[in-house]
């Protein structure tokens, strides 16, 4: 069972009466005039982080800013969380007090308040975040239309650069950086979601993964540029230096935390009037494909790291 | 640092400003006419459980019902929650679409639904749930006043002394299945609330230690009479066979999740109507102490298992 397989099944077998339910990067349950916001993500020693590559303080910024990127892709103001803390004694209490300074200083940054949770000692590091927020217009990943434009808020790959790095032994870094501290696109989600944008969702798993999961839930396909999307001289030299596959890192790599979204063409003359940075790297068109092309030719995608893709260059979704 | 310390730093670190926020069973943030109940459990592996005791069905009916005797112990309906869950692949496929079975049957017995979370493989088995609730009108920890009645809606110390009987060796006894089969008190919870009772509490960590946390955030004292406390001859037997102290595992066994609440006489008149059992086990007094009385005379409590207590035969809580 994979994970497509597996979020269809919890789908089936648990249907939501109260709103929107499993499959988008939030829950949506209407409150009078707005709807309310909550997603869950969790975090686990030696799965998603080792303590060797990240301070406890930045470890704690980062579980909340996942969890706001989540409320970020809905287009929603982050209000308040709950924290599920399962503490390995080894750490010891300092470790548990710098931890929380980092939850403290991720509140100030970010406007939210500790609500609740639970606490528990452990053998692994496990941190549960419950966030909470809220939205008058939330954007689902489901709004896709045939001839929106495909955009995108940053580069992607740096966070997964900076990974291939931290596990081949470098320390700092540029890229390390990217990766240890995520900047959640909150303020962009909202501008977005307020210029009427039709799907969204942020990359968290890999450029190409997100979007399918835009075009599954719009049951539609796509069409991307490769040189449309913003990478930067300083990736490229650095990948040719450590030898790894730009292409494959800006693609699939995962943990980017940027917005991903589809905006109709008028809706994109607005959007453009406001100000904010976004790249145009493709197109929805019908079918239920994913093209990636580079300077117009199909691209070969299928190399390490493309795990989730069977067949290049054209990518079902099937 | 100490549970009480833990949390009073985190209160102090973190006020909440759209409602309360950490402190008792749930969160409460007023919506319109109600109030949104919100509150996490977490379930760690060889923490709270061990794999060889408990089914994986009854595992996650447990973790459900944790939760929901948060709800209950705030007087509220529950209505829907996330699920994150660290899975260990040793556990395989198979075992993973028995846990959710488990989880179903809990959707359909308590009336709640699955609304989203996170999935991650994980070394130990790890499950933390947020489950969401309302109430008109919440009864919290801190409303007791001296006069009240002290109540209890069932028996303390069998899930104890099923544990310990799991722990020494033994497979299956109506005690064990006490211990793995958590029976959250929802409906009881509700007619306490609707009844008007001061203050409310589950009793999941003792009988004693859950009465001293409505005694402090109440700031006032109590006086219970350990003859008039629900104990089976059942439990008194099984106690004397197999040589432990039953009133330890009566007084701070854990695991009860029964409901421990104080009401106002008056209301307790009103209360009787309903039909609700429960067993008066004592009165609120002022002043800050906890005492317990056998048959009239104070009971010495410093014994294994009463960790959270200094000075027996009267419990201060400073």
């Amino acid at each position: 069972m994979d994970e497509r397989e597996f979020v269809r099944f919890l789908k089936r077998r648990f249907p939501f009466h109260h709103g929107v339910g499993i499959g988008d990067d939030a829950s949506l349950v209407r409150h009078g005039d707005h709807y309310q916001l909550i997603t869950q993500d969790i975090l686990i020693e030696d799965v998603h982080f080792r303590l060797t590559d990240i301070s406890l303080p930045d470890l704690a910024m980062k579980a909340l800013a996942v969890n706001l990127s989540d409320i970020a892709a809905m287009g929603g103001l982050p209000e308040y969380f709950y924290l599920g803390l399962g503490y390995p004694e080894r750490l010891g209490p300092e470790e548990l007090k710098r931890f929380f300074s980092g939850i403290k200083k991720g509140c100030r940054r970010w406007g939210v308040e500790l609500a609740g949770g639970d606490f528990s000692r452990s053998g692994q590091l496990f941190i549960a975040i419950s966030m909470v927020g809220r939205a008058r217009r939330p954007v689902r990943r489901s709004g896709a239309r045939a001839g929106d434009w495909i955009g995108i808020t940053g580069p992607t790959g740096e966070s997964a650069l900076g990974l291939k790095l931290l596990l081949g032994g470098f320390r700092d870094d540029f890229f390390i950086r990217r990766h240890r501290i995520v900047r959640p696109a909150v303020a962009a989600g909202q501008i977005l979601a307020g210029c009427g944008v039709n799907a969204m969702i942020d990359v968290s798993d890999g450029l190409l993964l997100d979007l399918e999961r835009i075009l599954e839930a719009s049951a539609i396909g796509a069409e991307i540029e490769y040189r449309r999307l913003p990478v930067s001289a300083r990736l490229k030299n650095r990948c040719r230096r450590v030898g790894v596959d730009e292409r494959e890192l800006v693609l699939a790599g995962g943990e980017d935390y940027v917005l991903l979204f589809t905006v109709s063409p008028a809706r994109e003359k607005r959007l453009r009037q406001t100000g904010l940075r976004y790249h145009l790297i493709g197109r929805i068109v019908s079918g239920k494909a994913l093209r990636v092309n580079d300077g117009g030719r199909p691209l070969c995608l299928k190399r390490h790291g493309f795990d989730h893709f069977q067949e290049p260059p054209e990518v079902g979704r099937r």
